[in-house]
């Protein structure tokens, strides 16, 4: 119940601080016979590590994940994968100017009150490092999924919006900019935002939008367990996330029924898709396409006041290395928690039917 | 895992088709000791049923709960409370027009591909009636937590959007309009506005607002069970729900950290409230506020192209007695969801600490 | 968290008190497809009904389950399968002598304890009354399960012990004494001494035997959730069980490896079959067969001392119509959680493989 | 739903196989503010070692656990702790004779008919060597839980018993010898018939008790999840169990219920305790006592006849290092499962009353 495992059939099971000896977790339900490519797994871990751009936090972490079951001649077997990525950066820091006080909009608050006290190195448990296990299992699922692809792309940089549909853009431009939007144009744009953002000392937000395709019909329940509402929850269990919404989203809720409705063509696919690839919570086989929407960090390098433990008024600056926004890096952890939603609703899916 | 229950420690699972005998539910880790209102529980149910006003569907459907266990003395005994709803309106209907057609923008087809076959009567279990199920358990729930108040409201039906911030409203206003919009003078254009659809033979979508206040601080949980993420899967769980976002939103996403974070006041509560009362997925004593994006209800009085389950082209027309805007009645939905997902936090939130 | 449902995949949830309005539950995630013999549900139901003997308690309940949803033109379509049964036998009892005076070997104290207060009404929630819920989902588990057959028979009454092994036993006359004790004349024994218990205003204890066969290779976890693991569990939750063992069982513990290990046949199948039909917590193909202990029903129509809620010495004695002996009625409950384990690691099953 | 996991508000999930680089595992939901004595754990891992004495396995692995995350100055946060104990001992090993032959009475077989292949290096997953993960969790269940003690020991070995209650025995005698039987005649008499049993390249079964002290009332749930069911299950989960009693067990079904019964004294407590401390599936405050037999360990140093996975016959030896008894060494393999359940009941009780 404390949260830290994600899916029922499919799931991962995370542990692990930013600044203990190691994080990492357990997947738990794999099908056994998956060849698995090793790479593949390090390569979205990398384009989810910090220090691997000038935009994100100058941070140099390896984030090497070392696999210790549920492998054997390359293939999982059907029991548990346990794995871990040993931090490497746990030099001793100085750490005086959080001990004691709280930061704004960060967890520091509400652990002392529900805990009783807090690990204050870093953000402890609330760091947005422990996706970094995320990242893992996603990749893992991904491979299971062979066939349906994922693809998010950083589609908002606080006021730059790219305002194309995401089937006019090519989404292997994405890995091609540090921002990781599929428009080279904008991704200029934004890239130039950023560096600005950071010289004042300050961060942005943005959005990351995903496209799921290639699935087939029937994934998700009709009830509480909607296919689109577990995707919303991995979403929003993302650090930084304040709100989600797929197919028409919020503009739909402007429109007409007339308008809304997606006519069939004779194979049961639809002419158009402002259903985003949902019916009453189960795919229905066009793409599912989704919007995340991403606050700005709230570690500012400026001075701000606040309090501390005891209720005192106390100011405070950032430090260390941080990110100015979080959507570049955070494309590959959207695309993880998508492909853990669909890799459990794939293995529920297989119990339907007599 | 076919998703009928919602809720881990204050849980209820859900049965029931829109045409069959009876819908109802088993509300399960209800605490014991809690002298229950019934009437509240009705009255919320009377809040979502059908034929209430001159706006909504004019099927006329009493949904009396009653209760067949968990009780005595009307006190909560700790033991499941089942109970049922009867269904009043089950003279035999004319299904043929739906029976081998797929209506657009319904789940006809994905029950068809996913369970082999479906009950074609109404909508079956994708029927918005399982959500009486959810009132009656979300009414408990609200009595459980008695001193946090959850005040859902409509505060856009297509393009009519009251832009208030919610501290500006009197929410007792909501109920006193057939639209539950506590701004009267927007609750009149939105009714209007919603007459005319009617008369059009179509429909319209609409956003739902939600504030919950008098929370205690410590709800939630650090990873993938943030507090706002199972919000998020409750609201996308209800019928027609297209998007999720909470404190800031989707418009966070484009301020500065310096403009979005929160400073603290020196009891620990904050002066801005763009967090939206949870920091880290854990509740900071603030309130929670969010809005719920609906999509147009798909059955429209109409001539629509579709096709049959041979996958030939027909024409349909919407028959029967249906919603021209789901929003009105979907606001003690809301509400229930809502208290469902905190009452499960506070029991863990229990757990916690030595 | 309450403990009121059984089953991952394949799972029920009960509701309901001895003396409520009704007991009932939800069917969840029972698949698609299957076309449910109504009849043979209400059989295992009349197997286990009050009444229908001399040699069990002499109350009336006809126990009739209706169905609420979750079928179609007679066939199971995914969605949940809700019921209930309605209590007959409602009239105003006086339950003064049990009002506040807690039974020897009852559950009174520790609900009292537990809750802060119980329903006082006959046994209340932990009345065996509930598993005739258990009794409804076992036989649709039973019908899923077409093919593999599960059936168990008292094999011991007090000191009166079959001792043959099953293999030798013929099911089809266990149903025709009312013991359900398949020797015809160990169950004349039996009988008889159930009769004499009962002039003594006495209960006894025995014990229930179960032979699952022709079950598929493969069901079953690992580690926590070995196949055994959870049949153990599901029988230890019925009421009145002391014990669970099977294959070998304590037996077993005597032995030697040499004396144990069963040697295979070329087509994987084995010579002996101490290993019960499971190895590593797998089935192996094999037939798996355990035994239940059943302690004597607590209520005695003796006087007995015991204390009152305020902790002073009171005496009581046993009042209305109870079994001398539960292990007649008990068969089919046996039988009932046996097919619900199998139904859960069946859908489990489905999910192990690439 | 594969089964790695065990508990639900108090868990672990554990990984890893027998020969592969690490197992470990994650618990998740220990309350935060518990001060850790990380020695404790280390002296329970030890009391399960190899090697530890003349009749157990003379492997040598010293089975040291590095802890991830989840402690802070020594104490709990209230976030999930990983750890793992690397493998020492992964030279390797000639595996030619059980890599295409199936181990009569082993896995080997049901694994790969379930996966479709094994690894084939020791046991894999259904290796013993999973349970030193256990032993870790429960350590620090049982540390959550001061106060109530966990006092397990071997009360047969083959045919030689203890037949004293666990009242006349004196715990603390039980680690002063190998076999872990507090009675020291007794455990000669067990000593010298392993060695013998070793001798002759055999192996023996026996049965563990186990004694749970100073509980509060109130620990589990009336219906499926009642605390002895659970227990139950625990204890069937560990390799080799065959059968598990509680209270009175099996003999407690030869009982009249006159004879059966447990007069209460004044306080709620009761005057004999054949219940074995749980009424109703809820724990009345007095001991917990139980039974858990084992069957003999399958890998025998004597040629046995079986078949590779062609189904051809061959013989087979077995080779290395096994335990010809498992008792001894299961001793806190039972306490901690037992520590498990009661620390996740604790959780759950302070859940049920408002």
């Amino acid at each position: 119940m404390a949260g830290n495992q994600f899916g029922k059939l499919f799931s991962v099971t995370t542990f692990g601080e930013s600044h203990g000896a190691a994080i990492g977790g357990v997947i738990d339900g794999c099908p056994a016979g998956i060849l698995l490519d090793l790479n593949a797994i390090q390569a979205d871990l990398d384009r989810r590590k910090p220090g691997q751009s000038a935009i994100v936090t100058q941070r140099k972490e390896p984030d090497e994940v070392a696999f210790y079951s549920g492998l054997f001649e390359g293939k999982t077997t059907g029991t548990p994968i346990g794995f871990a990525i040993h931090n490497t950066n746990q030099k001793s820091h100085d750490y005086s100017h959080i001990k004691d006080s709280y930061r704004p909009s960060h967890a520091d608050y509400v652990y002392d009150q529900k805990y009783g006290f807090r690990d204050y190195r870093g953000g402890g448990r609330s760091s947005a490092r422990e996706t970094a296990s995320r990242v893992v299992a996603g990749a893992i699922a991904k491979q299971f999924l062979s066939g349906i692809t994922f693809n998010a792309f950083v589609s908002s940089v606080g006021p730059i919006r790219l305002e194309k549909p995401y089937q006019e853009l090519d989404f292997s431009e994405s890995e091609k900019n540090p921002v990781r939007c599929p428009d080279p144009d904008k991704a200029k744009e934004m890239e130039a935002y950023i560096r600005q953002i950071r010289k004042e000392g300050d961060t942005v937000g943005g959005i990351i939008s995903c496209a799921i395709q290639n699935l087939p019909v029937g994934l998700g329940e009709p009830a509480f367990d909607k296919l689109h509402a577990e995707l919303g929850k991995a979403m929003l269990s993302i650090n930084a996330v304040k709100g989600f919404e797929y197919g028409s989203g919020f503009a739909g809720s402007e429109l007409k029924g007339s308008q809304h409705n997606d006519p069939f063509n004779e194979d049961g696919s639809t002419k158009s898709n402002r259903s985003g690839g949902v019916q009453g919570g189960i795919s229905n086989g066009m793409d599912i396409y989704f919007n995340v929407a991403f606050k700005p960090v709230a570690t500012v390098m400026q001075a701000q006041d606040t309090i501390n433990s005891k209720g005192e008024k106390v100011v405070m600056e950032g430090k260390g290395r941080h990110d100015p926004c979080v959507v570049p890096r955070a494309v590959p952890i959207v695309e993880a928690m998508a492909a853990l939603v669909i890799a459990d609703y794939e293995l529920i899916r297989r119990t339907n039917k007599l």
